[in-house]
């Protein structure tokens, strides 16, 4: 009979917080219609849903200068969905960067980040915490997709085509290859295609 | 005891063939690169198979001028993979139409489309036969969507984010409602994305 020495070795796996690129297109990729509408998108209780879920996975959010000041302390009317409100009172308590070259007071007190974004987006990926929500705008993620710091895509692809608007991806310096990691179409009509980096 | 007088009615339902737009596109919409690169395109078994059951579907090609000239009597080197060979073995043999409001000529002997597309597109629909595609390029899909003749989208989504090249939509002259009817990813990293008309 042998005798067996065990020992147990605890592994600690450091996960990297990613940052998610969450946004909703037009079939023609689109993010805004040409005067910023957003009446499209379908927002039913199962969009509702969907957002609280993967609000379950993000505690913080980067935004350009001008999404923040739309959308960073937005308060919704009383008369708001419910699902929108929640969205909101949750979006309102969790960690927020403004990147912005120019402008360095907000209100809400976001940090805001003036230059050397690939360094701070290393410093706060290096914090602990959950994954980061790249909400936008359109510049913001145009800068990120050069710079190649989006983790994961996942694009809400509407059953419209608006014909003209704020393209999602503009002045992209070179291809970027994806690879897809799901597609889940809802019963509402859109579907979320999601990408991580090639590489990963 | 009752006498039941039994009658069959046969009912014969006419389905119009459908006009189907089929094609691939990058996660940013361009159909081309902007030097008209097509190499980002995923070509493997798994699509030779798909385009092998697009084929049983229909049997009639629609091009505008340019498309029809480049691709309509394309014959691909010795070089070319089994079903590449095999696709263009088929689309050789399958009724064709040039839309073009200036040349009245083409190679292979295409039927040519100089004006009134409504009413053309309207008589082919109505001969019998299977459905038909819509190949492209993107001035004929233009015209097709702006005249709401197209009842089916099929786009697949390549897995890869171009930056930039020529566009699938534009001059799209008003918002186009969709009805998502299938979304199926592909293993080798496309999503086929299917639409009809939102009214259908």
């Amino acid at each position: 009979m042998t005798n067996h020495n065990l020992s147990i070795v605890q592994i600690e796996i450091i996960v990297m917080r990613k940052i998610i690129l969450s946004l909703a297109t037009s079939l023609d990729g689109y993010i805004e219609g040409p005067n910023g509408e957003v009446d499209w998108m379908v927002f039913t209780e199962d969009t509702g849903k969907a957002l609280g879920k993967f609000l379950d996975e993000i505690d913080t959010i980067l935004y350009g200068r001008v999404s923040y000041e739309v959308w960073g302390s937005y308060i919704p009317p009383e008369t708001a969905a419910p699902f929108e409100k929640e969205f909101y009172l949750r979006t309102g308590k969790m960690s927020k960067y403004v990147f912005s070259a120019s402008k360095t007071n907000f209100l809400g007190n976001p940090v805001v980040v003036q230059s050397e974004i690939q360094q701070s987006i290393l410093a706060i990926k290096q914090q602990p915490g959950k994954d980061i929500w790249l909400y936008g705008g359109a510049g913001l993620i145009t800068t990120f997709v050069n710079l190649d710091l989006i983790d994961e895509y996942r694009i809400a692809v509407m059953p419209i085509i608006l014909g003209s608007g704020k393209p999602l991806f503009a002045d992209i310096q070179k291809r970027v290859k994806l690879k897809l990691s799901a597609a889940n179409s809802s019963d509402s009509g859109f579907v979320e295609l999601r990408y991580l980096r090639q590489s990963d």
